[in-house]
């Protein structure tokens, strides 16, 4: 299939919730980057991540194989560091082929989990 | 009315929650594409599932028919396979005239149910 | 202020919650359409329903005065006839001025309500 | 990096709930406004809200640091004068330079919170 979608998308909301009810890793509260590479190549993704009081941060280098969905929790991304909680950000998100962006934030704080989505804001 | 809309549309969020509460059908914890077609004619359509670890599985067809909204859940397509619960996937949704597509999740593994939608993607 | 948005934007998702929970109207299980009219001059609004099962109903009028914002609930639309409860449904909204519109669920069917959002798909 | 998006952004959908349940201010309920801006010059904006039975209100100015990102929280705008809580409401955002716009709100008014996000409309 050819490659479906662009190759920056832009989540301007991010926080990720400091505490979680449940059993992981389903009910760990946490952020995702849902991204889908349709085509026949790997996409090489780059993720920076912006705050309200300090220089952004990154690239987060990611990976989506050719054909494959990667649902990539922000909590996840350690390497250049960790995105702390309890924290506003925001993210860029860049890669070099065509890529489909949706974001996601499960909020289990309390007994019974929150959810939201949306669709990224495709650049 | 003439056929509204776009006829590739992508959802990069795609997980069946794997348990319920309350009394089924409405509480069954599901993800549904809602589909519109605005036209005269019948929409065929076809949905490509995308994984995190395997190849697509696909095409499912369905038909929206003509004036109709055919709001299909994800837990009922059987037809090459069906779709794992509590597994990451992604769809892409082809119609051979102009459909609609928003994307929706009731999860009622708690107590209380949680909803998430969003616009998909229109490419 | 200049009229911002599109003249015809579609819901694809429809279903009103045959119950609630909680004191009303606030915490009544309600479907909306937020429509707003930023500009000099009153939007002349048609709604048109769409379901699974029969043909199209309306179109529902509702007028969105200059400079302000109506947030309309499905539940409220009576005229050509009420839409039903626990039913799937889609929507097609024109307007003879732009518009902005936006989809909002609360689902109070159980004792701690869910919400969903997402902009409309501008057509 | 080059400032992405858009300049003037609509949220359709505007809505502060009246109360609030567990420890504030993460638990507060509360309407925010994501504004990323990733350029390397401030953003200015102008917040316009616009409301069911009465003109419009504003601008209320935030600025949006060069490569930050400002979750600006409806409740917190007092000037020209606070929004009302539990009243239908919708904004108009203008920046003068590109912006990204991602409307979330939390609702505490019950004992387990609800979530909600879109993008915004970029117009």
């Amino acid at each position: 299939m050819d490659p479906i979608g662009k190759t920056t998308w832009v989540i301007a909301e991010g926080w990720i919730p400091s505490s979680s009810h449940g059993p992981e890793p389903a009910m760990l509260s946490h952020e995702t980057a849902c991204l889908l590479n349709t085509g026949d190549t790997d996409a090489h993704v780059e993720i920076t991540v912006f705050f309200a009081d300090r220089e952004p941060v990154g690239p987060y280098l990611v990976t989506v194989p050719a054909r494959r969905t990667l649902h990539q929790r922000f909590n996840d991304l350690t390497d250049p560091k960790p995105i702390p909680a309890a924290t506003d950000y925001a993210s860029v998100i860049h890669s070099d082929t065509p890529i489909v962006v949706q974001h996601t934030r499960l909020d289990s704080r309390q007994a019974e989990n929150a959810l939201l989505s949306t669709i990224a804001f495709p650049a």
